[in-house]
């Protein structure tokens, strides 16, 4: 048999998709997976797929011995331990010169510290962002290979075909960088994507919750601004999902998602301290955003510093909810047991946080020991009822005069998030169905589903 | 000589001040540095401040064996790679039922991975939080230890007494739980800390810039809120700080403070997606929270969906544009010298966030390489300008309906903490320098100044 020109380990759906888009491109190809069974599936559907040129292998040395040298694998298996397992397996046959390339989502240290630890044994390493889900690796990615330079020109001929093409722009690949820097900007992509998301689910949230639109009038209005300059897949999808009514009911299936997000993360963000360092650039935007800030709006002195003050006792109780929720949840996943009653105890003296409040929070624990949140101990939620009016006019008079009021927004929205039976995440969901077949719960009944959207509003129109 | 009842090592200002606590309180301890000139500076303070039973020693065997067994030595050393090596130097002189102490702000899982090497050795371990400061370890700080239950109840006497004691509620100190739970309570402790030290800022921002109040009045309002239910040691020195005349020239001091914070971080911090995930919480607090959130506003509803997509677009160019700058910076530490506009180019295609909207991306990083943001990029600048009183208005219209807009409201406030010359975070620099000594900036001239402002406050009134 004849040498393929490249490798590919670990074939669930993303590393099977790759690996018949890379053999369909006319690169011949070898496959390898832990797990047989896989390996089969997968050379079964090359054939059905258009006899591309696809090997399958059940054995690593076989496998990697298949390849043409300098020998060129791509893995696809989870981040972490399953990375550095699979490259165990496969450096113990490759020989000086050989190149791996990790396609899944590491974390870019993670892979700095591999290129590291191949380089000493000779083989060269790639960390290679891969974008677009299931789909895209089928059809057209967008991919962000970086680490060894080399390596990725050994495989520059394969990802310029085997990525996404754009008229105009050419192939959606590029050479990153060194290091880790493939995985790190993959990571920002994705904190990016989640942004616009959110940004799409607030416009609609906005739009029915105080303009009353119905889905018709929704799903024409972004219709109607995916021509403009918002045109993007997200927009556009989103018109998509306003078009499709319920098949198991009355009325528009987006109404039925449920708005619960399946896998809650922790997502870093860049926060005040950092902007405020960075003093140069903002005296700079400064001189380019100039112009009267100032509402016009008379201010009452003795009013804005009660409302002030008010704003501030109602932000400061959402910040500890939220500081006391993140331990609980911790508490709860590592099974430490902690009494958060006790927490505030101990702070109340040496600390930079100690306050009269403090005994307040212990109080409200005392008399219930598995309250859900601060907010909704009665006394707490007593004194927000009481400030929000004056809360919600000192954030707006903050915005109507350009100043930045960032954690008392973040911390009023905390509150109008957590108060509200119903929030725009239903549209999140079936965003991610609709690209990724996530799948989605629903409001009305159990289980999990999956609706073909695009079929669906397209078939229609 | 007679055994001492336990040991410290790390003997910077911390360790020192700690070390000193315990002797002061009538535990003879034993103290050990690498460096030894620290050993020594620390016997002699102990014989300044009091004859205090603090012994020193050059070489960790003789430390190691000056204290009576179970023998309890607490680290103050650097987080990472000191604590392991300070470990190291230690474990080989300890013998089984010893127990070491991490008193510094170490990641939690790190303390777990070293408690359960320690434990194959016979070995306790704990990673104890500790907060308040150089000042708080001298005096009484708060104390979170956590792992080792049976390490806590060797110390236990000692740490009721060291730390920090609150009438009423007793010594701020309490056992935490297992693993890492002390160290990760310490965390969400600083993340709260630094959530008061935002909001108060906020404050001050809204009432000087909005009210015109003057440093004066500030000082009468903070002092006056440090009465009620605001009480608190933050506000408490707010009032303090504005009290202070500049003795290098005319007016406030706290003016004179630059408003760049010396070490920028990035914090990790909940979003939407876990707030969403609260389905049952949520439907429980918005029984409590019910109410009228209709603001009452009519609503234009061409006027409306205009004024939407004019705030989605607009928040959208702060994503991206912040999502561009982590890039940027990470490149820049890392010496990637990655290229930005390529990195548009290629999601152009494949990926969830393709939009036409990158290809203008693109050709601001064509027309400036070097752009410090894609806000000041002409074209873009001009489009927030012509679109911000849309923006204002739709944030502020959520807000007075209960509607929670956090991307929006972010994103808004990351322009405009952008493109303002000064924002308050001089206050926080001038609380920092109040309670930690760490030293502040100044707007009029260069070099690091600190002020003693809780004596100069004090004497005045």
């Amino acid at each position: 048999m004849a040498l393929t020109r490249i490798g590919l380990a670990g074939l669930a759906v993303m590393g099977q998709n790759l690996a018949l888009n890379i053999a369909e491109k006319g690169f011949p190809i070898s496959v390898y997976n832990r797990t047989t069974s896989k390996v089969d599936e997968t050379v079964q559907r090359a054939k059905l797929e258009g006899n591309l040129p696809l090997y399958g292998f059940h054995d690593p040395a076989s496998f990697v011995n298949s390849i043409q040298k300098p020998r060129v694998v791509i893995m696809l298996v989870k981040a972490g331990a399953p990375v550095d397992q699979t490259i165990a397996t496969l450096a113990a046959h490759l020989e000086q010169g050989d190149c791996i390339v990790d396609g899944g989502n590491e974390w870019y240290e993670n892979t700095e510290r591999r290129e590291k630890a191949m380089e000493e044994r000779g083989l060269l390493y790639l960390g290679m962002g891969v974008s677009g889900g299931e789909e895209g690796a089928r059809h057209g990615p967008s991919m962000m290979p970086g680490g060894s330079l080399e390596a990725y020109q050994y495989i520059e001929d394969i990802l310029l075909k085997v990525s996404a093409q754009v008229p105009d722009s050419g192939p959606c690949v590029t050479y990153i960088g060194k290091g880790g820097s493939g995985n790190f900007v993959k990571m920002v992509h994705n904190g990016i994507e989640y942004g616009d998301m959110q940004l799409i689910a607030e416009a609609y949230d906005v739009l029915k919750s105080v303009g009353k639109l119905t889905n018709g009038e929704l799903q024409q209005v972004f219709a109607e601004w995916n021509k403009g300059e918002l045109l993007s897949f997200l927009v556009e999808i989103t018109a998509d999902i306003f078009s499709i009514k319920d098949d198991q009911g009355e009325g528009y299936l987006v109404d039925k998602v449920l708005d619960k997000v399946a896998a809650p993360t922790i997502e870093a963000s860049l926060d005040s301290r950092f902007l405020s360092g960075l003093k140069d650039e903002r005296v700079a935007a400064s001189k380019i955003f100039q112009g009267d800030y100032s509402s016009g709006e008379t201010v009452d002195k003795a009013q804005l510093i009660e409302d002030v003050r008010k704003a501030l006792y109602a932000s400061k109780i959402c910040s500890y909810a939220q500081g006391m929720n993140i331990i609980k949840a911790k508490s709860v996943e590592k099974g430490w047991g902690l009494n958060l009653g006790e927490l505030a105890r101990i702070w109340k003296g040496g600390c930079i946080i100690r306050a009269s409040f403090l005994d307040r929070i212990k109080k409200a624990y005392d008399r219930n020991g598995e309250l859900a949140n601060l907010l909704i101990d009665p006394e707490f939620a007593q004194e927000i009822m009481d400030r929000q009016a004056a809360w919600r006019r000192v954030v707006c008079l903050a915005i109507n005069n350009g100043v930045s009021t960032p954690g008392m927004s973040a911390s009023l929205a905390y509150f109008d998030s957590y108060r509200r039976e119903r929030l725009p995440a239903n549209l999140v969901q079936a965003q991610r169905d609709y690209f990724g077949a996530h799948t989605y719960e629903r409001v009305d009944m159990p289980g999990s589903f999956h609706t073909e959207w695009y079929k669906i509003a397209n078939s229609k129109i």
